[in-house]
C-alpha cells in the first residue's frame, strides 16, 4: 500500500539478477549467491549436503530445432553436476519435476531420460524419483544434491590479490556447435572431426567432477600455502567472463587476463573471425568448465594434474575491474562485464 | 523402429500413472513408489536424507481466483513437507525453480515467497536457493530435502494383515472449503467460525510432522510388537481412498473400513448430502493428512498421542481390494478405488 510503484512492477521490468535479488531477501544469506547452495549435515562440519536446481523450458532452453531430446535431458543433468563440480561437490542423485503439454509424445519424455541417465551413469548417480503433471508448455525441472566433506572450501567470495585465475578446459566451444546445428553450410573448411569435437561440445558437454580430485592432491601437495582457506571456484556456464566478473565482485577484488592464454579449440579459428572467436570464448557459454582461484603453488600443481587445455589465465588484482590484456587489433585493454552474456529476462 | 506404434503414443493417451509407470524404468526401483526417495548418506544406515519434488502449474494447481499467492506458496510447501512426514523425515531446507512469464506481476512473486516462508519457517526450515527463468505459463517446482534416521520403517508396502489403519485428523474439509471459496453463496447455514475453518483447511493445511514423534512413542511403549518390522505410511494429499488403496496394492492386501468410523468435520453435514460429503472425505484429496497401518497395540498408543481427530477406522486384510461398509442409504458395501481422484492427464 505504501509503495503503489512496486505493486505493478512486472517480472520483465527486473530482469533474472532483479528478480533473483528480490528473492534473496527470503532465503537465508549463507545458503544463496553461489552455484548451489551447502548445508551442514552434522554440527562438527564433517559432511554437507549441497543441493542446486535448474529449470529449462521448451523454446527457451531447448529446442527440437538443435536439440534431441537425448541431448537436452544429458545437457541439463551436466549443467546441474557442474554446479555440484564447481562447489567441489560429489553427485548423490537428482530429481526430476517434469510438466508436460497432451500432445508431447512418450517418445520424446523417454528420449530425454534416455538422455539424462546416459550423463548420470558416467557419474554413478540416478534419478530419485520426481513428479509429473500437465502444462500448455514441456518444463524440465532438475535437482542435484551431492555431498562436499569438509568445511566450505569453495565459494564465490573467496579469491584474493596474487591467486592465479586456472581454467580447466576450452571455451567457445559450446557456442560453436551451436552455429554449426543452426547453419549446417557453415565451417565448410574444418575437418569431420574438428565438427565433430564442436558439435559434441554443445550436444554432450562434461561436467568436470574430476577436477575436486586433482585439487585434493594439489591442497595436499602445497599444504602450507594453504591451511586455512577457502578457494574461489564457479563453472563457466554462463560464459567465462561472467564467471570471472562473479567472482571478482562476489570477492571485492580484480582480474587481469591474458587473451593468449584463454584455452581455445584450433578449429574456432577456421569458423570464426578472431574478434567472433574472442566473443564466444569469453561470452559463449555452456562450456562447463570451471574458473578456480588459488595461491599459484597450488594452481601449477593443479594443471600438472588435469588435460592439457586447462590453463593459467591471468591473475587476481586488488585493483576493481575485470581487464583483457594482449587483444588483437587493439592496443587498449578490454574491461570485461556481464553485459553481453545470456539474459532470460 | 521395432514399435511403430509406440512411437506416435502421446502423453494425454496414457494418464498420469502409466507416464509415471514408463518413467520407472529409468530410476533405480527402490528409489521410486513412495512419497519421497530414502537414500542411506551412511553405510551403516544411521542416517538417512529423504527427497521429494512436486511441479505446480498456473491454471492447474493454483488459481487466483481461489488462492492468493501467499496461500499458493504455503500450500506448495505443506504438499512437498507432508510428503516428508510421509516417510517419517523431518525437513532440512527447499529449493524453488520458477519459470515466470514476464508479464507477472513481483507482487505476485513476493506474495508465493512469503506463503512459502510463512509455511517453512513453523518447522523451521529455509530456502537453499533455487533458480528463476522465463516461460508462458507460471511454474512453481519445489524440491524438499529431509533427514530419516535408522532403516526405513515407514514405506507404501509394508501393511500386514491385521494392521490397524489409522487416519490422522479430518478429511473432506479441504474439498469444502474450495466449494465455499468457488461459491460463495453456499453454505449459508454454517456458523462463520465452521466457514473459518474449513476455508483454512484448504489454503493453510498443516503437513503432520508432528507424527513421527508420537510413532516412536508409540514403538516405543509397546517395543516387543514391532522390534524389526517396517509400518505402512502414507499421506492423504491425492485423497484418503487413494492413500488407501495404494498402500494396499503395494503391500498385496486388501483393507476393510467402518464408514461411521472415517473423521469428517461435522460441518460438512450442513453444506453437503451424506453421499457427497462422504465423496469429499474419500476423494476430495489436499487434507495433508497421514494414513498408516500399525499393530493395533501401537496404533492406539498412537491414538493417544494425537489429536482428537485421528482414529482408526479399519483394518488391513488378507483379502485383496478394499472396501467400506456402514454406508449410509446403501446395504451393500462400496469398493474404493483410484478412479475418482483427480487425474492430471
Amino acid at each position: 500500500m505504501a509503495n503503489d510503484d512496486r505493486s505493478v512492477r512486472r517480472v520483465r521490468d527486473l530482469g533474472e539478477q532483479g528478480i533473483l535479488q528480490c528473492l534473496y531477501q527470503f532465503c537465508p544469506a549463507d545458503l544463496v549467491g553461489d552455484d548451489a547452495a551447502t548445508i551442514a549435515l552434522t554440527p562438527d562440519l564433517g559432511d554437507s549436503l549441497v543441493v542446486t536446481t535448474d529449470v529449462l523450458v521448451d523454446g527457451v532452453h531447448f529446442s527440437d530445432r538443435t536439440t534431441s531430446p537425448e541431448d537436452a535431458g544429458w545437457r541439463a543433468v551436466a549443467a546441474n553436476l557442474s554446479d555440484l563440480a564447481a562447489m567441489g561437490a560429489t553427485p548423490i542423485a537428482i530429481t526430476v519435476g517434469l510438466a508436460l503439454t497432451g500432445e508431447t509424445r512418450l517418445c520424446w519424455v523417454e528420449g530425454l531420460y534416455r538422455g539424462m541417465v546416459a550423463c548420470l551413469d558416467r557419474y554413478r548417480t540416478a534419478i530419485a524419483g520426481g513428479d509429473v503433471c500437465r502444462s500448455s508448455v514441456n518444463t524440465v525441472s532438475i535437482t542435484a544434491f551431492g555431498r562436499a566433506d569438509g568445511a566450505r572450501i569453495w565459494r564465490r567470495d573467496a579469491a584474493r590479490p596474487g591467486d592465479a585465475i586456472v581454467v580447466t578446459g576450452w571455451h567457445g566451444a559450446s557456442r560453436a556447435g551451436l552455429e554449426l546445428l543452426l547453419d549446417p553450410d557453415r565451417g565448410k573448411a574444418l575437418s569431420a572431426d574438428d565438427r565433430a569435437d564442436l558439435i559434441r561440445a554443445h550436444q554432450r558437454p562434461k561436467p568436470r567432477l574430476d577436477v575436486r580430485e586433482a585439487l585434493r592432491g594439489a591442497i595436499a601437495e602445497n599444504e602450507n600455502d594453504s591451511q586455512t582457506r577457502s578457494y574461489a571456484a564457479m563453472d563457466s556456464s554462463d560464459g567465462l567472463a561472467d564467471a570471472i566478473v562473479q567472482i571478482a565482485r562476489a570477492s571485492g577484488v580484480g582480474a587481469r587476463l591474458e587473451r593468449s592464454q584463454l584455452p581455445q579449440p584450433d578449429s574456432l579459428g577456421q569458423l570464426a573471425t578472431p574478434e567472433q572467436a574472442l566473443n564466444w570464448v569469453l561470452y559463449g557459454g555452456e562450456d562447463f568448465e570451471l574458473v578456480l582461484c588459488l595461491p599459484p603453488a597450488i594452481a601449477r600443481s593443479l594443471l600438472s594434474r588435469l588435460n592439457a587445455e586447462a590453463r593459467i589465465v591471468g591473475e587476481v588484482t586488488r585493483e576493481p575491474g575485470v581487464y583483457l590484456t594482449g587483444t588483437p587489433g587493439s592496443c587498449r585493454e578490454q574491461q570485461l562485464s556481464l553485459k553481453k552474456g545470456f539474459q532470460h529476462f
